[in-house]
């Protein structure tokens, strides 16, 4: 594999990884662009002890363009686009509409104020783009493993070049996937963010793995897996190295958690093996998922690493795959009681969906 | 007003709150419905510490149904309903599909099973529909401030009455409104849900609560008000009694919130004067919120009130107004940094939005 580093006209970063060895990358971005400052912000809610991104300039971001004005298929010589290259196997580059952004370097300390009740700083961070592959209508469950498994030494590599940003405190890689969960480019993507803050789900399960281990002295997650195996009632698939399941008090009516058998705190911790079989499941799961109704499957995959900083011990790596989808024809929203009270009402029952998994494909 | 309680055919019971003391509701409900017996059940996420909702049977409920077929529409002599009245002003029936609901009599001990890492119980508490008119092509929006006066009635009434069920742990009046925001029946109504649990928000906002009074010896929610009347960047409207804010760290891209001038736990403990002010308030938000795109308003009203049992003193009532709409013809939606990471993003700025809906109406 090799990996090229370059820059887009308006100086955010793009990287290559290209599974052939002898892949050069010097084609020059043409586009004449405004230099790339993003200022956004975070906010702290002193209700709910949470931050909170603003970011204004985000608003009017590219939103659902047609097929031939797609941003991160491969640049023609009629049509440049994000990606300065006639193809690519995977490519990350900087999000031109950050969530979170690195501090222009003549930028003051931000539009900082701080009382007691309304903390305000910069949005520090990073937020970047992976596409998975040049094929615009492809999608994640239709590559190939060997694909996955450059897309996971891209993850792997951007979890160790994030967690080194002085202001990094979590990296999460991602894929939202459909316009029924609000994404705006149909091009199989997903998402990298460097956050300024421990994120609030990361926070809570650390705090219960933290408080499990006062009590036991056992790791919370693996307790969890294990009680899951032994089970087997929500088991999904399981290899020799992973395992997926539908968790206990599974929020969503599709909803896989897909372990390590052994603890890792994150992507780069992953052997060769792990990677190995990782790419074969995260695939099978993805394919039952998407068998499961005759209709579309707008999914979310998220990373749960942990933090840069701290709790590297408590935490233990592992993908939450979950779908709104709860029926053909019909979606799952997040109305009052989840939206309002943070309170789930899940209307499949777990080893329902289980059993609908395992008979899947 | 006069409160009349009745049953349904199935047994589930029915309160009309009528504005005219003269009311009779002695009409029988004609339908042949199978006795109502629900067994929702709560799991407890060991990972997240908190309780999920689980309810199969709400797989199937109504859907969309069209016009002619609404089952909050008075009863005909053709078609009875679920109100069987000719006409009504505010009415209150027991869900049919509650998330959760009071154990029948003749029930065990419910799908108990408890183990460290898998608790399940039964889902008891209660979930209520809360009709806001007859009129099946009004909305909250539309009503005279008499009406919402008497709306206000029959949620302090209702809240007061599940207080006292012996497993409810907090009571939650709040209005889901547009199907973008998942509402299967588009005649107006709210819905009323009594908690066998604090809901994560609540809880979350309580600890916010009692770490500053721990701190200040102050309330935390009245030093917010008081910070916002103050600053004034952010007020949309401000009565004698009422003062209606966006938020400093907003969530979401049109958000009010509804604050009265005293601290006060609940609905029932608002006066006559506190009543009658938030009709006119809760209008004059709703409307401003309703004017600011040229496009539905899908929103989400939600009363935030004190536990039923615990920190009724750290607690302070007021309504979370809310919208998915972020432009017309665009809505926010919650993706991977928001469902899976608890970590919001929005992209309108608090004080833009305090402006549009300054200038509304």
């Amino acid at each position: 594999m090799k990996k090229t580093q370059a820059r887009l006209a308006d100086g955010r970063e793009i990287i290559y990884f290209d599974e052939s060895d002898d892949a050069v990358r010097t084609m020059p971005d043409p586009r004449d662009l405004p230099a790339f400052r993003p200022l956004p912000t975070v906010r702290y809610d002193a209700l709910l002890g949470e931050w909170v991104g603003l970011a204004d300039h985000r608003h009017d971001r590219t939103y659902l363009p047609p097929d031939d004005q797609c941003p991160l298929c491969p640049s023609t010589a009629e049509r440049p686009t994000e990606i300065p290259a006639p193809s690519y196997d995977v490519v990350v580059f900087e999000n031109r509409f950050p969530a979170f952004a690195a501090m222009a370097a003549n930028a003051g300390p931000g539009p900082g104020r701080e009382t007691d009740l309304q903390r305000q700083r910069t949005g520090l961070g990073r937020c970047e783009v992976v596409c998975f592959t040049a094929d615009h209508d492809s999608s994640f469950s239709a590559l190939t493993p060997e694909r996955v498994c450059t897309v996971i030494e891209a993850w792997a590599d951007r979890t160790l070049t994030l967690s080194a940003l002085p202001h990094a405190e979590q990296v999460f890689c991602f894929e939202n996937r459909g316009a029924e969960i609000g994404v705006t480019l149909s091009h199989p993507h997903g998402q990298i963010y460097a956050y300024p803050f421990l994120t609030p789900r990361t926070r809570q399960m650390l705090d219960s793995a933290r408080a499990y281990r006062e009590r036991t002295w056992r790791n919370l997650f693996a307790d969890v897996l294990a009680a899951e195996q032994r089970s087997g009632d929500r088991v999904v698939v399981r290899g020799d190295l992973w395992t997926a399941f539908v968790p206990f008090a599974a929020r969503w009516p599709l909803e896989v958690h897909l372990y390590p058998h052994r603890q890792l705190p994150d992507l780069p911790s992953l052997s060769g093996e792990e990677r190995a079989e990782l790419s074969r499941l995260y695939l099978d799961v993805l394919r039952r998922m998407e068998a499961v109704f005759d209709d579309t499957l707008p999914y979310i995959a998220a990373w749960h690493q942990a933090p840069v900083r701290i709790d590297r011990d408590l935490a233990y790596l592992h993908l939450q795959l979950f779908s709104i989808r709860r029926a053909t024809g019909k979606l799952k929203y997040l109305a009052g009681s989840e939206s309002a009270m943070g309170a789930f009402v899940n209307d499949v029952s777990p080893e329902a969906a289980a059993r609908l998994l395992r008979d899947a494909c």
